[in-house]
């Protein structure tokens, strides 16, 4: 495994854990992962890479691992990815020039 | 006016004159803001969403009258504009539930 | 109506719209908010007033007012509620002042 | 009193009757605040400044309030102001031209 | 020693030295956090649990190892700590699931 | 190489690729970033320093390193960069104060 998919191995086992600890808190929230992912106008992986755009701009390295893995198994593609992070830097400035270029290396390495 | 129009008026207003106060900072923003809504795989309505999504994230609302005025003038749907709030939502809890409100009032008052 | 209460009233009338757009992704938000502030170690009221805090830390006034309220609807103290002021202003200094010093008002406004 | 005037006078009176609430934690910030902005290298008319900077990075509106009119009455220059407003924008994009404007605003109506 | 009490030791070598170099300040940030977990309505364990849940609103994670350990020294509990967690998460989704998770890995490594 | 400049080196060369992929955003943010950090009432190294603070508030290690190096490159003084982390301090309490610590040791270590 690279580096990146052990850390998103460990952040999945961590999420794990915590969601036998807070079952019905958690329950709630992975109902609104699922809807707020499903099939629209825009597809899921177009929906998961805003995902990874909100990720960048909180600045948040354990969602930019689970939303670039997520985009990518939803068929997402790199040019979308990259339109996505522009957008993240247009409205982030430099801190977000710092964690689109982790997603985009993320993404390469996934 | 609405109320939405005179404070998305008085905004734009206020960026007129911090641009020419900072003008070459100004003008590399613009080159990034232009770039990062041009038409791609997404296309500008959306990338704007995508923006409207960030602005929800971050607590703007400046931003987000500003976007949400900007992807409706590029076409966007309030179909898209829901599913990049809800997206927002996943991300951001109780306080982008209370923006994404403020979002969606904010594209039915425009 | 005091500005407290119309402000709050707007804010829930912009989320039930909001809500009724968004139905599935609310749902599931709604089950976490009523499991994240249920009763357990900490009262309701308690619980109510943590989110009051994270409110603050945000910078997000239609939280304030919506968790102040319903820490008061709990039963939850004003003592209580300015030791979390208190806590988030260690953890977010001068920004945290002034929308702690915003929960205050409101809480003796509502 | 202008509008600025106003709510900066409003903020003022609000953190007046939080400091009372919570005194010991507040006469802690009062000391934190008083040698953050002392005279050094950099004079307490540049370090308000800075603090004007955050409060942009931040999105307070009443942080930035305070801080424009510290600013001005240790003597700080428009020059200086936009010097640092433009770091702002660097280190936040969009969300911090925003509040840039809203910053130069303020400090042309105080 | 296990790789949070490491890291745990070394953010407190940081605070530390910075300490030293920004004495005033830090004097004054002392006061601050002394008051602000100081016994009251709640006791310290719970005041510290408040720090941890404003801790991952942050995505502080040197701020999740101090205030986990301080909380667990001050003899809160477990059921407690996920409490104030799931409120982080109800306040803060996806970016506060991941941070929850960790808080909640630290407590049990501690 | 000290961990430190593996780091630094990681991140820029992570910006260089992502600067490949996003080119026209990228080439306007560096826009940006020469406007916001030249020379004028403030000088280079000054300017960087207010770019640590900002990275401090935001809590993004890499951006400390980045601008931390940047204005040590200017000819920044320790005494100035201990200045802007004490007012990143005033401005963001508890977590400033972890990652102020980060940037004074990235300053003493690089």
């Amino acid at each position: 495994m690279s580096d990146a998919e052990t850390r998103l191995q460990a952040a999945k086992n961590r999420m794990g854990t915590f969601s036998k600890a807070a079952g019905k808190v958690m329950q709630g929230f992975q109902a609104v992962a699922k809807a707020a992912t499903a099939e629209g106008h825009f597809d899921s992986g177009q929906r998961e890479l805003i995902a990874v755009a909100l990720s960048v701009a909180k600045g948040c390295d354990d969602c930019i691992l689970y939303h670039v893995d997520a985009a990518k198994r939803h068929g997402a593609s790199e040019e979308a990815l990259i339109e996505v992070l522009e957008v993240a830097v247009e409205m982030g400035g430099g801190p977000a020039v710092m964690y689109a270029s982790r997603a985009l290396e993320t993404w390469r390495t996934l």
